[in-house]
């Protein structure tokens, strides 16, 4: 039997756990959080539970005060997943509330914590990926900088891209502008220098992006899609699956090229 | 003890439902509705589980077959609200899936019905507005259209006017023509003419906004902010409410002018 941490308490992975009347999945009212963790130990575990919270801070939903980096632990001991790879994803809700969309005045928040195997990044597939055309992202709100749990523009995209064969989409944003991918922000390379979105475009706040930009290892600018297409190589960022170059955008391949 | 329609069957209102893995938590994967029964009979039931067929007809995910109306007579009669106001509110999930985005090729989708009771619109106080600063709704992506799970901005924008000391809020879409309020669809009155935002603007498809459409008493047209700010009357329409007239929007009160 597995297991996934719920308010501090383990329980059978497949035995019903929110209430109906929780705001996470009535209204999306939630952010989340995924991390790799190799061997037990959770990758810049601290990153990313502080950037859970400052995601939380800006829906203005507490964060509940456990230990979560001691949590994980635990629950990759108990999902026998402590001596390999897995991903960790936190979800945080604002909890149940009475009926409509005003945020009870005191939030009673669901934090739930589940694991899982992880893929090994040099195990899979060459990274392929559409521009997606079923949906935009909107770097109007806040949520496009957040990892909130609206995640259905996400969703269209990825069924978008799994349609016509390619296992990655990268979302415009309403501007035209490239944004992030479905799962992954995105850097482009031209030359020996290095871009990405600047947030204000839509670009999710992701730990591997972050690091890139706090070591001077690339620039953000806005990315309008032909200069998207005419890039000499794209790259992949997640916590997950570290960064990886992009085989295929599209119709357009690309030569093997390391990070500049 | 009250209860709530899970799959068919019947549970405690405050028992865990929902397994962590259903992507209607996790990633805000589903459609809901929300339509008012007066006496146990639910009002435009049909036209309200039609509706929820075909939204959730655009995401891909299978409505199971169900008698709704059945099922939300049995559930006001269990929780004791037959004889009063109750708002029905159903919830479809694409149900649990492996890891990741892309969803699953059989859904297994979770179908969950709640009942509570229903304010009567004559008891509320006026209905007030603000025009939403904090974010915008997104008419690029076809979840603006329908009554997906990912409320995130409407919650933003309900967050907004409660500060601001109202009731509800406009939402613009990304060019700044108004879209609809955060829980309801908006008309303005101009002379004798009555208009609504198309839903290419970013419109829910609204059954109440249906029903004036599909009877000729208003027409879609785009409103860029100042025309609303302009227009002589501004009505909130909803399921649950019915047709109310705003009585302020920002600073400025309207007199009380029925329906063109």
């Amino acid at each position: 039997m597995s297991f996934i941490w719920l308010n501090g308490a383990f329980l059978a992975e497949d035995a019903p756990a929110l209430r109906a009347q929780d705001r996470g999945p009535l209204l999306a009212d939630g952010v989340f959080d995924t991390c790799l963790a190799v061997n037990g130990a959770p990758e810049h575990g601290p990153a990313h539970f502080a950037r859970l919270a400052r995601h939380a801070a800006l829906l203005e939903i507490p964060l509940p005060g456990f230990d979560l980096i001691a949590a994980a632990q635990e629950l990759l001991a108990r999902t026998g997943l402590a001596t390999s790879r897995a991903v960790i994803r936190t979800t945080l809700t604002r909890g149940p509330g009475p009926r409509g969309l005003a945020p009870p005045p005191e939030a009673r928040p669901t934090l739930l914590m589940q694991a899982a195997p992880a893929p090994d990044p040099a195990t899979l597939a060459p990274a392929t990926a559409i521009i997606a055309r079923a949906t935009r992202r909107n770097e109007h709100s806040p949520l496009s900088r957040i990892k909130s749990l609206n995640y259905g523009d996400n969703i269209l995209a990825a069924q978008e891209a799994q349609k016509r064969g390619a296992r990655e989409a990268i979302l415009l944003n309403t501007q035209g502008n490239a944004a992030c991918a479905a799962a992954a922000n995105i850097f482009i390379r031209e030359g020996a220098h290095l871009f990405t979105p600047p947030s204000a475009d839509g670009a999710m706040d992701g730990i591997t992006r972050a690091a890139l930009l706090a070591a001077g290892k690339a620039r953000e600018e806005t990315i309008p899609e032909e200069r998207l297409r005419e890039a000499d190589a794209i790259y992949l960022t997640s916590s997950l699956l570290g960064i990886r170059q992009l085989y295929r955008l599209e119709d357009k391949t690309y030569e093997e090229c390391a990070l500049p």
